[in-house]
């Protein structure tokens, strides 16, 4: 018998009816022989109302309470999904996730997974009922407080309770089929990716990909647990997220989706896995900089010390007559008063004569596991870029990846032109001719 | 330092302004020198909205999910209030039933306390804090599920955490000014008790008056917990439950209110403590019942097994050239239907004509440690009634209560006309003529 650890998001238990289909979901995988354990995340928009409900009472809350509040947004959902398996005949226990033994540290709001123990889940399971999780929560190995992990917390959830049951599959159910070459709203003729590598994955969700979020990938990736993204709307097979993607991939029996199963397939990986974009960030330009050894040093050392993660950093070539130089960074919006704030304090001493804040930018990020064995991407993206007449003001890579800035008001045009020239569309082939020295 | 245990209901925590002013009321008591732990129930119609919920999904849900989705109410409400005290400046920390100590059965939705554990509690006050308890709610000593004490299970917390916690006093805070000789809604002179002793707040309790839950006060008995029933509206000093009332009752320093301090007064048993009424209930009358023993055994042996609570027993004198009579009594309106599904199932076996459901009754009880050593309370409660042209139905006493069942649309007339007789409006002399020859 396999054991599937299904994912639901806020959207997926928005409402009674959502959660009933979403019952019906779970015990058709119970009925195929399957044991089930479920993770959920809170209904649609009770977080946000209960957040509200704190701001009303206190302009900042502690953070203990505030975990402890927010909290029963996951209790609620999870009990309403035992009762609607319930009425469907099937036996299903709910479980908090101190009850599940997601074990944390004590960093309220942001907790990190130190531990998992889901004693109580193995016997429920052993007894063939469904296991219905909080995700987002659990408990502090010190101060025994509920804590909860932040942001993507309830996919981190599902994969690390996975990889403690040493689960079969993680699947993560979204309203989108899975991961697409392009964000399907800007590129209409995006296509489902079957598979994708981890690291792959982590790349594009650092990216903007919002389908899954970075520490679930890395969770997953340390515990070697195959994601499988999908619908809950549908039955189709969605993306599977694996380190074996390209090595000889086998799904787990049964668990595959509706679609023709492959056996144990090897699959050439990809040069393209996707184009990600982004408008969650800034830049920053500190204007003036004297080239002298240390200035630069004092500068992201000050935004480090403010606690914000920068992306690209560009240093222009120093003009030689004036000895100064521009520095440019780019940084989550969020951030951008506290960075500008930051570096004002430090204009007298490290000397630069300004700084200029842009919050019109947008990144497109193009991904690939490929791109290893493969020179010329990065030119081929260029020319598609300037085809379009869109101007590249930062440039980044890694080994699989190449980022490049552009106007926020030309970030869409860019990455269909990109999508379109990596013969990603759907409609078309694959004949791709790459030109240039290599990236 | 006393320690107060103080307990706000769900309409003192409606919304976010009620939680703010519970809120200050916690922090003065603390100000005052005193420890504070502090039991909430559910925010206003949550417990509604959350069963409403439930049946969206479900119309029979298991009670261990149900325990499990009711227990995010106070879980709410819990945290709002300990984070509206942190904006006040004074340290709280919120603790779940089960974080708490209260240890139950396992008998979902009206589980009953076996023990009390609060040694999260004593740490935290132990550091100055003020502790903030969800009330209604516990654990499971053996299962280690979530359950839920049923109706007037906050009160029971509260009374149950201050016996653990040795408190010196377990404040109610309610939306009235403490116990009535009548409810002020029927009776406007109706005049608020200062003391009462816990067997005459047993049966008014059992009688309808809704201020005080029945278990809530056995428990405080069992443990010699004074109550201090009170209003979160005002600083007045409401009604004290004690053992105490008419021994030598002595207020804890500090914590009588803000009237006239008595000190260890002893008060006289005042011969009525109030009159309670009842519109909860129904009659079932059993008609031409063989007058031969074993018959109403019969009767009453399936009533019990229909797990159905009756309240008063009627039987008529039979009439004797027939061998027949008749058997009333009266049970809660919600058990009537399976009331009569049970008697009707009996009716071939027993051998009586028919069965009549009557959910038209009223009844008014006349409660008083006084009637002990004061005869002929009874008539002149009978005279009362009489002169204010209202018909007895039925009759029932215990050492100090009298109970009659009335038509329902004469018991607001009922409990007046009573109220005045015995001299308990507010506007009255206490001179009352007892006459007859004794209950």
């Amino acid at each position: 018998m396999s054991l599937v650890v299904q994912k639901y998001g806020g959207s997926s238990v928005a409402d009674a009816e959502s959660i009933k289909r979403v019952a019906r979901r779970i015990v058709e995988t119970r009925k195929a022989g399957h044991a089930v354990c479920v993770v959920v995340s809170a209904m649609g928009d009770t977080t946000d109302e209960l957040l509200d409900l704190a701001n009303q009472v206190s302009p900042l809350p502690p953070g203990r309470e505030l975990d402890m509040l927010l909290t029963s947004g996951e209790r609620i959902s999870m009990a309403l999904v035992a009762m609607a398996i319930a009425n469907l005949g099937h036996e299903a226990r709910s479980f908090t996730g101190s009850q599940a033994g997601v074990i944390t540290d004590a960093v309220h709001g942001k907790a990190r997974i130190i531990d998992v123990t889901p004693g109580r889940i193995q016997t429920a399971l052993a007894a063939g009922h469904i296991a219905i999780v909080a995700g987002f929560q659990g408990v502090s190995v010190d101060t025994k407080d509920i804590t909860t992990l932040g942001r993507g917390g309830s996919d981190t959830t599902a994969v690390a309770l996975a990889a403690a049951l040493e689960a079969d599959v993680c699947e993560i159910y979204t309203d989108v089929d899975g991961v697409f070459t392009a964000d399907p709203r800007i590129v209409p003729s995006a296509r489902k990716v079957p598979v994708v590598s981890n690291e792959e994955m982590l790349e594009l969700a650092a990216c903007g990909a919002k389908i899954l979020h970075l520490r679930c990938v890395e969770y997953a990736r340390r515990f070697g647990m195959p994601i499988h993204v999908r619908s809950s709307f549908s039955a189709h097979e969605g993306t599977w997220v694996t380190d074996a993607a390209y090595t000889g991939f086998r799904r787990p029996a049964g668990l595959g989706g509706d679609e023709q199963q492959h056996e144990g397939e090897t699959v050439e990986a990809p040069i393209i896995a996707g184009v990600a974009h982004d408008r969650s960030e800034a830049k920053i330009t500190v204007v003036g900089v004297p080239d002298r050894a240390g200035k630069a040093a004092a500068i992201f050392q000050a935004v480090a010390e403010a606690e914000i993660n920068i992306d690209m950093i560009v240093q222009n070539v120093s003009a030689t007559e004036t000895g100064l130089t521009d520095i440019s960074f780019t940084l989550p919006k969020s951030d951008g008063q506290t960075g500008v704030q930051a570096l004002t304090r430090l204009q007298d001493t490290v000397g630069f004569s300004g700084i200029l804040y842009d919050d019109h930018i947008g990144k497109l990020s193009l991904v690939g596991a490929g791109m290893r064995s493969h020179p010329g991407v990065s030119a081929t993206l260029f020319q598609a870029l300037a085809d379009a007449g869109i101007n590249i003001e930062m440039i980044s890579t890694s080994e699989i990846r190449v980022s490049v800035v552009t106007r926020d008001d030309q970030l869409d045009a860019a990455v269909r032109a990109v999508h379109t020239a990596f013969g990603l569309d759907s409609t078309q082939g694959e004949a791709v001719v790459y030109g240039g020295t290599g990236r």
